[in-house]
């Protein structure tokens, strides 16, 4: 059993861009990383073999719907997640805190963890800290997320320190739970809202418990994008050089640079899925919405720059039909692009910096999207 | 340029089922042989790549889709249908006639062709046969169909012979329309509804007006499986051995095996695709729900006996957890698998008729059908 580490391997000359190297039981990651995501036991209108050859190094999955349906202990017994999907790389699972608290009226929070009804047929169920972590070990999951609450933005100064109060007493709670040495990963996660002091404070109490990473939860709930970038500045130099750190839930191609650019190692969101699905799709020229009538008479791949699957074998014209005709294959190859283009998006990251050529890569990333490649 | 052609490669001893090969401008058809349906310029939830995979041959598009959407003279302005959808091996269109007698009140009927208004937004069009024949030449199919009435059941005997009649004036007006030498081949359609003189009068008129290949429509239209099977030994018999028969839009598996029995080359249906949507699944041992209950925490492939991608990689608890989720993944899987099934079933058919043992391989295939494989 190879135990999990982290290296490492640089820091960029001119910011706090690092390129690093995640060692799990089920393979390496390089960093900085985008973990595509695989909601429900699947990665939306994805193969897994195609998950493999955009180069995804590792998939998240969500605990929630997972512990739901189809049942943790029945993936369990189904030999654990990564059979039941045909994936042999890592997982990452959340800790079902960010659904259980996004479902609103359906669910109450003590102490001890959360009541909540399901969001499929209303039944009731309990998530502590000690079966958030549970679950997670029964579909086997590589990196195990603590369980925490992701605070609503804008949330009263007082609820977000007591929130975080809570948050840390319960990440206390997932890491006595966590009892078996299985080469298995425990994250932190760093709460404390939009205050520079409840994200010190938060920070402080996590490395007081010790994890093998430290994720930072609580944004991309509606804040700006500088208010984003803000925290990111003031809570990654509190964390250890020599552990990976994860910004949960983000982002836009603009947030991965900007927060590779702050030292982030790790990222997920369903935006290049979802945006996918809904003819939404990232180029290096800025987005394209590929419904657009003034697409349907257009020759050109999507983006003339892409060395993808779907950019080697359609056009724009096909791609909208088969949006406007509300075909499968829209979501399968939007998705395949949508992805593939964050992959590339990564590992163009990974070689400035490895270059030391970070802040020319982000200029010209920038430069790029201010020209209209779609014409 | 290839000239279309047909070779009989040899006949089953002991019934009339044939072994032959289709030789078009995109290359070779092994007969008997089953076309996936991709009706708006894809095979639903499938990769051209995968289609291949799975030894698809031949696709059938629509041609009454592709007019409305996304246009046959825009297809035909990007490089024609096999470049749009990424497909270059042969390509059958269908007339429009089907889809567009299937509207209604929304079509209305002379001898000139069919006036008609688009189920998606009620513009008014008209289809006769010259038209019919230019759309298809735009997309640019292999194996162009002749522009007919395929004729609800019951009709009263009056309607049959009318139609059949009208049918066979417009073949001959398909056949002076196809003026281009570009190696497309063009088949003529047999009706005559459940008649066997008027089927008879049809194959006689499309005979003595020539066509490359021959089809048998209006059959799969709510008749009995016996009475189908009447009419294909009513009619197999009529029509020239050199060369392919068709049955359109035909069928289960069974009925492929005894059309196969009676003599037929080339069939499609949307079955094993549309079935795959909603969870029903075709195995060697017979149809599966994999919706049940029963699959939630079943280990097994969903066809031990199939050699398939879905079949070595998935359980039938995924399966079935796809399906309740509503995944993607789950018309991707189900299609992948029942599109294989009807492959492979026309293979080990081929082979039979090679070796002179159809109605052994008949016996084996309806025995299978009797154990219950998915206990």
């Amino acid at each position: 059993m190879n135990k999990f580490s982290f290296d490492l391997l640089n820091e960029d000359a001119g910011c706090r861009a690092r390129r690093g190297r995640v060692h799990t039981r089920r393979g390496i990651i390089e960093t900085p990383v985008f973990m595509p995501v695989g909601t429900q036991g699947t990665v939306k209108a994805m193969y897994p073999e195609s998950l493999k050859e955009i180069g995804a190094q590792i998939i998240l999955a969500n605990t929630y719907h997972l512990f739901l349906r189809p049942g943790h202990e029945r993936v369990r017994r189904l030999g654990g997640l990564h059979a039941f999907m045909n994936w042999d790389r890592p997982i990452l699972t959340d800790s079902g805190g960010f659904q259980v608290f996004s479902l609103g009226d359906l669910r109450k929070i003590d102490e001890d963890g959360v009541r909540f009804q399901s969001h499929l047929d209303g039944s009731s169920h309990v998530l502590t800290p000690e079966s958030s972590i549970a679950i997670q070990e029964a579909l086997g999951a590589d990196i195990i997320m603590a369980f925490d609450e992701c605070i609503p933005y804008p949330s009263s100064r007082d609820y977000v320190a007591a929130s975080t109060e809570r948050s840390s007493r319960w990440a206390r709670r997932c890491r006595l739970a966590r009892q078996v040495d299985d080469g298995a990963a425990l994250f932190g996660i760093v709460q404390g809202g939009m205050h520079q002091d409840l994200r010190a404070k938060s920070a402080a109490d996590l490395l007081e418990i010790g994890f093998e990473g430290y994720a930072v939860g609580g944004l991309s709930v509606g804040e700006s994008a500088e208010l984003m970038y803000e925290v990111m500045d003031w809570t990654m130099p509190l964390l250890p050089k020599d552990r990976p750190r994860y910004v949960m839930g983000v982002g836009t191609p603009e947030n991965l640079v900007e927060g590779v650019r702050r030292g982030v190692d790790m990222f997920d969101c369903v935006m290049p899925t979802r945006n996918a699905r809904n003819g939404v799709m990232f180029t290096s020229f800025g987005k394209v919405s590929i419904k657009q009538a003034r697409y349907q008479d257009d020759a050109l791949p999507l983006d003339p720059e892409c060395s993808c699957y779907v950019c080697r074998n359609y056009s724009r014209a096909y791609l909208r039909h088969l949006y406007q005709s509300n075909e499968i294959l829209s979501s399968m190859l939007n998705t395949h692009h949508n992805l593939h283009y964050y992959q590339q998006l990564m590992a163009s990251m990974r070689s400035a910096i490895e270059a030391g050529a970070f802040e020319q890569f982000r200029a010209e990333f920038y430069r790029k999207r201010q020209t209209d490649g779609a014409g």
